[in-house]
């Protein structure tokens, strides 16, 4: 009864049109182009090396510039991870998209899987049907800052200012030469870099961005830091750029500057809240980043309190902190629960992540999804493992146990998924 | 099978008489007179705030003083939250006391539940009718240090020292003077304070009291301080109320005095663990306060081994302590499980908690639950979600999985939630 | 059909023939010979002081000698700890090893118990009869570091070199004189501990030794600490032995070298991550121990990027810490996630963390259990508790939600339970 209870709210979710409000989509290359491409996807490069490839035959000058030798040398791997979720998303695109008929990828068969790839995207119409087919209107980007925007349709791939960048490595000399080229200013300090903030809100803003986004190691506390102190900081990092104090507080004002900018141009300020980088320093390329849990949502109260009108859509690494979001939510009007990312967008820690926010948050506070990809090939499998597991809490949490009728149930569900991205960044 | 099973489980369930051992009940006036004394409880507020109601139409001069007038403002607010445990508690009251025939409270049916509210809690056995609907037979209050403790019935209400101001306050004058009215004793050190506590823990114990109680922010850590500490950090605090260290190893003094008390007047010390005040300082009454999960439990391990014979009933805020708070339980004689308490009061993060509670802590040291409400009404949607979840564990862990029989799991029930309560504190 | 499904996976699992990778038998004795044997597992007697058992009559100069009288003391407490899942154990060898034929061991029928169990136990193949019972082919033992390792088959129990005295004990006069007596060496500082670990590897190797194990507090950081740092610390601590920081380097300096020889022996290095020692320093024996749930894995960052040769099983004691776990064991291909341990060992946890484990960590690189026993009988209700929830993990998350063939769920479950540990410790 449970099953089909299921199968009966999953299918209605199904017809759903969507909003995809955080990927890596590059807009002037949104689809694979081989399926090398997907292996590409950090998931299977790093769970590949974790299963015992070594990185020479991963990446680097030993690895053959033929993307099919590519393709061949990770395929046996491949036997070592199909347990994950990750593996299953690879497989429901080859069944759904490319129409590969069986239920595993192994050396036998994958060549099969290649050609039918390689035939599915070299259609014309490949990234229309891609669309089509995932059910997705529109999909926001992540920009560098100094991404000119220009050549794509804002309205279906949504650019969004991500600032790494600017509150962590703005004293490289590389990103400043950067900063001076997308704003025509050059940072000496508090005043200056206020300029250039200016500039390229200005540039986003009339380009079509609908957010502005950070991810954000799990020590980092925000705090207002006076203009006077930021300069003396910069002024110290020209002299020792690995200066920790100065590098802590320069990165706050660089921070807090962000989030009045976000007020003053009414754009949602995107955190993602946990992320350390490079520990495994020996990991492929993007296979090396990992997270401390001891991170509190108490390290943001000063924020949040400080800008009530700056919308924040808040991610969470760490399954420990789900609880603090969904309280921290729930108290604060500005504070806005966001998707299931990267080591927590796995169905059993979305199955309960996802339980207690919908029995605790207001309905109207939260973002259901995002899928990250950098490929849109990936939205399909990814949509489809959270409508799996959203079909699954409403089935069991709320048709079951709080014997709400089955309607009721899809109400909620096409709010989080459908009505809430669209109303909370703003697209018409 | 399994939905059945639950269902004979709960029918069971619910035919035992209760006690609430914590609630904030005022024994001059425990029920609801209108909707609005429901509507006030600050989940309702703080919830429809989150959601987008503003503040100033919460609280504050701008509010008329008519209660109607003051349901009608917050009922629109309530579509945004009709998703949460906690407007289904609303819901339950509406329907199970007050006859309401809806399943939700709309800008349309509101005023059919403020008549047939306001019929029901003008009856003049309300009270009575609530107690034995709610199967209540005792319902544990929080008094204030200086509470008279007159003109109520202390078997049905039974008083408890709430500690929270001579531990944290006891600086500020107003409290200091509370406390000599109270007392008789002004203090001026570690003697005197000792002599006050002596004069309160006789008045509590002599007008019924059965339990000490305090809640504590998660950097709280007992430890003994010696007088002549404590007599030095008094005179520092008469100089400088805010000096960090003073105020710490104060109160610290007070708490370890306090549990000095609870060891001769043999009364339990229930310990609700892990709450920061006023972290949202703009939020409306009752809802600032969350919390930092950064806890652990073994910053109690001094206390719990200095009075091996003070019961210690613990509440944890978040439910990533849960697991020490199970582990702790199950090694110190004197650590008690006590309840689910607010941000951890939401079904599917009572159910983990509970199950691991029931498959690891002995029997006799597990108090099921207690409602922590504000108005009497509250008992009965609280303690009804509580027990729909124990049946489920019940069935799906013990008489599913661990294939008990139906009444084994039906004793293990009755004992925390009917027969423990009763017994560790002391009820005839 | 959810429970048949259960049913038929759990009949397969239970053919396998299985390797207990870590377990405290003592080879030359590793049957009960009493009732009071089993009842003395910690488990049971620290449960049954927190239940309300004196200390006293559990251990010390007034217990009687009589084990008999022993075990009667202890049976009226039984029945406040029959929820635990630790009781369920007991009960399961009372029947299935001994043919008890009660569902409760009770003041009534416990001699009856006890008749069963001494005929049982007095039988000449009794050691036999519970491996062949339990399908166990190698049971791996917990050695100290002096022990002679003779005197019994290691390809069935098979050796272990146990560190934490080395780590953490290595300043008492007592440990030295048992490293001098163990390889004659005597410790003066770096190069002589060089020497002293490089004998006790090659005589753990020469006799069968497929693992090096250690439990850690969970403020340990492991790092390089450079010979003349450890010979100033080895100096200081011969002055005074508590100066902490001198300790901390030292235990920091073997623990290094450590890692050094696993690597240069080929050994796996397990790690038991998160046990504070002593915590409730009235507790009975091994029932004193418990943990502060913060702790992060980061802390290990540098040693599993010093050591990619070394493979690193890790245990982790708090359930907070396993997506932790799970995401440094998808990142590092030499760590490797293994069984579930101590409070973490009970149904509620291991389903949670177990799915999870398996929905992200390549299948390769997870060791599904370990008994942790102390005498063989218990290898049966543990292996058993951990199959039951396997089984349902399978059963829900695979065969159901992401629609695996029985036969795949079958094959993940018998290379995480059966290969991976005989492949992973390198047994024949």
């Amino acid at each position: 009864m449970s099953q089909a209870l299921e199968q009966r709210l999953l299918e209605q979710i199904e017809q759903w049109e969507l909003v995809d409000p955080h990927t890596h989509i590059n807009p002037h290359a949104p689809c694979a182009r081989t399926l090398t491409d997907l292996l590409g996807y950090h998931y299977y490069t790093e769970l590949a090396h974790s299963a015992g490839m070594p990185k020479k035959t991963i990446e680097g000058p030993q690895v053959p510039q033929d993307p099919k030798a590519q393709a061949a040398a990770l395929i046996p791997y491949l036997k070592h991870i199909d347990n994950t979720v990750q593996y299953s998303w690879l497989v429901e695109i080859a069944q759904r998209l490319f129409g590969f008929p069986h239920e595993r990828i192994t050396e036998e068969n994958w060549e099969e899987l290649w050609h039918l790839a390689e035939q599915a995207t070299q259609r014309a119409d490949w990234e229309q049907q891609v669309l089509r087919t995932s059910r997705l209107q529109a999909v926001f980007l992540t920009n560098d800052f100094d991404d000119p925007l220009q050549g794509f349709d804002t309205s279906r791939y949504v650019p969004c200012l991500r600032t790494d960048d600017l509150v962590f490595k703005l004293t490289e000399p590389e990103v400043q030469q950067r900063l001076v080229r997308a704003t025509g200013v050059e940072v000496h300090g508090a005043e200056s870099l206020g300029r250039a903030l200016d500039r390229l809100f200005e540039h986003f803003v009339s380009q079509g961005a609908k957010a502005c986004a950070i991810s954000l190691p799990p020590d980092f506390c925000p705090e207002e830091v006076p203009p006077d102190q930021a300069d003396g900081a910069w002024k110290q990092l020209q002299q020792n750029p690995q200066h920790a104090q100065a590098r802590s507080l320069w990165s706050r004002f660089v921070f807090w500057s962000l989030a009045q900018r976000c007020q003053e141009f009414r754009l949602p300020f995107d955190l993602m809240i946990g992320v350390n980088r490079g520990v495994y320093a020996h990991g492929v390329y993007q296979g090396q980043d990992l997270f401390d849990s001891r991170v509190s949502l108490i390290q943001y109260a000063k924020l949040w309190n400080a800008f009530p009108q700056v919308v924040f859509p808040v991610s969470v690494l760490a399954s420990v902190t789900n609880q603090e979001l969904v309280a921290y939510s729930w108290i604060f009007p500005n504070v806005v629960v966001h998707g299931h990312w990267w080591y927590s967008n796995t169905p059993s820690v979305i199955y309960r992540d996802l339980a207690n926010r919908l029995e605790a948050v207001p309905r109207n506070k939260i973002i259901g999804y995002y899928s990250d990809m950098y490929k849109l090939e990936f939205a399909l499998p990814k949509f489809g493992m959270f409508k799996r597991v959203l079909a699954r809490v409403l089935a069991q949490e709320f048709v079951l146990h709080r014997r709400w009728s089955e309607q009721r149930a899809l109400d909620l569900a096409r709010q989080i998924l459908v009505e809430n991205p669209r109303r909370i960044f703003g697209l018409e």
